[in-house]
């Protein structure tokens, strides 16, 4: 940790500051320079939070040099972490592509949508029974009735299954439903969703917030693996930016700053990201080019009649074409898909 | 609703494009331009959704006319709320003062800051004892212990409290210890949330999250409102910008936007968009003077040993004198505080 | 100038810092932390750069810890500058308002506009006759015929007047026939522009880019300041975020924050940040409550035949009533209007 | 264009609007719906602006349903248009990569790295002797001296050269030097800048500006095409956003977006969007894989030496081999490099 000091600080001032660097048990280093004085703390200081010393009189700015996370990081585990969901292995050799409809609205729907993804090589089927709709007045979703409807179509086709929790008192019911759940965007910093998250063993899936850091993903992450669970799949969806020709502004860089900064695997959403279907297939192929694990798609059979976010579902005959393009990618970055 | 069609669009594009709005009794009117074909849907399609038309054929985009939230709009209400807190009117010709610690730390720190926030105006005591906080190594909060604490220092000094409540199996609980609620920036779109709270009718302070739309402020408030509570007070704290001379960039514009636009009380935190009490005051002004209904602000009177957000915290004094001050905007503005 | 290490990084790296920094004159401190290793660079590091560092082997991060800017540097005048512009002076005790149209468009309109800007108070009278426009097919301005109109109506009302300026080429023409010069948003980074304006006295308004940070606002003024033109006032006037409510978010705290870093005088500019006139008076009058030293204000008398800008011009009458508002939030924060 | 009007709208109000679109020469058409009443009109309305509307009484927001463009968009030319630059095609099958260093330092530097990147298969060397610097204290280039070098440069290897102009005063001057202009992100709305280049018929750069939305990029576009020059090639090199941790947020989804709305090559710089040489190689194989009719990427032998942007270069032996990962990604994609 570096804590800057006005030059003008008085001797007193800089006294309190190294006594209270002591007092939690760490070493002071000084220096003085042309404007400013900087004390250099020498030590773990994770602990110790740095706003206490930002409140101290004659303190210009405090920089923390260690990361704030430590299991979530890539030094925590340099090797990478492979998470096994029912026998598919998301952060191995292979692209691991998640597709299906973005709510699950009926039986019928669902089962359509399935037989098409799983001919196309979709491993495991994403639909949501509870959907976070930022009006009320929107279809909020099946709930439990859509996860019985998502368990038979599970057993009836064999493919893996995953769903979004969003209430501290269902993780326990809906994790008994699927094979994997999802933390959407808007509750990535629903910290008591988390927890309760972290205390099961199931695979999750957790979506990067629509403001939130890489940094903060991260730390999102570590709430989970600090209660036990670390079969964590990091899943970069698109930010809020300025820009509106897309829904979210794809961050494709977090690809490669994630692979360095942790061991965990990296999905892309490029369905929400684009939020209009032309637009989805090119940030498909980008995201395994630039390194990500897998993917996380919309698909629809009927999207004028979806309930949730049709512009952006590809058509069953435009995901098989992706696929095949997905594999043409994902060979020529040393991949299979 | 407007609909924009591509000129190259079909016949029967455009057919089914009229046949599915009167399929919702809607009636359509088709212009046709230079280069584009629009197609009006007169009524209230509030509740027909726009993606379904956006995922047709020959669809370019999809205009809504209307406002998407309903009872949070200010023709709901056009002569304003007042929402009573107390006894204390939150919306009237007062400017309400909340102010209190970040988060309670201890009886005996809860007790000092209470005492000096209340000699210097403030009306209603603020303090969390669950703290969403970005790591999970930081300081999460006291817990129902903390409400004790709160209740205490309510009976001796005679001050209303507010407190976050951040998961929907705490919502009773916290409710029994406090006179408002309030949501924190991380939770506004934590939907269940929302619905639980809106099942009381607790006052609740309804914070913009970091990067919420003015819009998304509002429909969270329908939520609330929809399940029956109308005791809702918005407050703008910042929102998420690439500047980072400030913690957050608090959109001053919002405050004119939301007078406008709803009847619910508009209140302003400039301690969490400042980050940095040299800039809290100014701020604090600048809310008043733009036509904010109150201030929720930090103060401590050890920020250096505070467990969370020392630097944003105004000391004792300071919050005194700039209480001074809010005075002379206020009457300025033709308010009272 | 703070360089962090990898902990794993060799001593040879670390020797080749250490020889690097002494190269150019300075001493390095080494710290050894738990999981890095900081490498302290004592003296004026300015003129270094930090790039060289932050490409050699073994090096996380550099941290610059002296501000990038000298003469805008409040350090460089602690009392503050108060810029002279024709005997107007602007960060003085006065708050100056600078108002009229977005565009000349006819000697008739500019003489309309300036009476009742006059009348109202306003010291100095806005009016571009080069518009920097988004869209080429939008009105591009008079040109130096414009700029004759606007000599007439100075000699007529007694009124000084400020334009922008676009192109190096015109700076010393358009000098010769305003008060004030003014780089718009869009030139902010126009280095070429920036040094040409520095080589003459003209009084100068430096808005500030859609997307440009208080840093870089200030080191524009750095590089006029740089050339000998230290008469520059900064103009906040909103920066471009997610937000679309209003045209552009303003980000109120800049002032106190330049305020605190600089002893330029801060204006704002509520018209363009606002976008439509419903808005302008609230981010006025938040603007002085902050601690700006003057307004750049919009007004038009007829703005539905505006060629540019209309929805955000205030009509005369409005500009008068805001003025009253003004005097009272001037004289509230010690100030006079 | 649709113009949405109050409900309680006046009957005058809405006469005055129509009134005002038959005098422009255009139909009215009509809507009256539940909450707003609609008043579309017919025609090429690009030239009317959207403005006058919005400040008529009654009047809640105008909706233009044209493109503000014209010559710029796809329909325009809707089989694409290839840039000829001495013979290398940017825009047909082949993916063409512009690299060098990021400023012109010595003609030893320029030579030697000009020779590492023809050997990987670049065609184009880039190249900056003015540069636009943040800080007036940085390196700003060798300004003529430096295009003598690149002259040299080119002769003695063959490769064509691009560089960056900045001031209208130059463009003639720095035409006679290159094969190819290139626009800054900070001059992309330097419209006089766009103005005079547009005069010439050398191709050119245009780089997207930091906080530039796609339209006006492409509106910058048509200001150089209206003056008569179609040679251009747009480049998406990252936008500001609130993440830090890539120097800009590289907007993949412009590349598709792009490729739907113009008929104009479209490039990106994964080198300024990085900040980082760690990132640049999955941004350039995420862009290739999207789309990308070619790549600027930043090259140099001996980056910590560098007077700008060291960090973010590659080393030869990187670039040469990311040419050969970037070889297969083309192929994937049925592109040739």
């Amino acid at each position: 940790m570096i804590i800057m000091m006005d030059q003008n600080a008085s001797e007193s001032d800089v006294d309190r500051v190294v006594d209270r660097i002591r007092a939690h048990g760490f070493q002071a280093h000084i220096h003085r320079g042309a404007e400013t004085l900087a004390v250099g703390v020498i030590g773990d200081t994770r602990g110790i939070g740095v706003n206490g010393f930002r409140s101290m009189r004659g303190v210009l700015a405090v920089t923390p040099i260690m990361k704030p996370y430590k299991m979530a990081s890539r030094k925590f585990r340099p090797e990478g972490t492979v998470v096994n969901v029912g026998g598919v292995e998301i952060g191995g050799e292979e692209i691991v592509v998640i597709a299906g409809p973005c709510a699950i609205e009926s039986e019928e729907q669902l089962m359509a949508v399935a037989k098409e993804v799983k001919a196309a090589g979709a491993k495991i089927l994403r639909g949501s029974a509870f959907k976070p709709r930022t009006s009320p007045y929107d279809f909020q979703g099946l709930g439990e009735e859509g996860l019985r409807m998502m368990r038979k179509v599970r057993q009836a086709t064999g493919l893996l299954v995953e769903t979004e929790v969003m209430d501290t008192r269902d993780v326990e019911m809906v994790a008994g439903y699927v094979d994997m759940l999802r933390v959407g965007a808007r509750n990535m910093q629903n910290f008591d969703l988390l927890k309760e998250i972290g205390k099961t063993d199931k695979p999750v899936i957790l979506k990067r917030g629509m403001s939130a850091t890489i940094k903060e993903l991260m730390l999102a992450a570590e709430y989970m693996m600090k209660e036990g669970n670390h079969n964590i799949v990091l899943c970069e969806r698109g930010i809020r930016t300025f820009e509106t020709a897309t829904r979210s502004t794809l961050d494709i860089g977090a690809v490669p700053v994630l692979r360095e900064e942790t061991h965990l695997p990296v999905i892309v959403d490029p369905s929400h990201a684009a939020g209009n279907r032309n637009y989805v297939g090119a940030l498909a192929k980008a995201a395994v080019a630039a390194g990500s694990d897998g993917l996380l798609i919309e698909v629809h059979h009927e999207p004028e009649k979806a309930l949730c976010d049709g512009p952006q579902a590809l058509l069953p005959a435009q995901f098989a074409e992706l696929m095949q393009q997905l594999r043409e990618i994902s060979r020529a970055v040393g991949r299979k898909l």
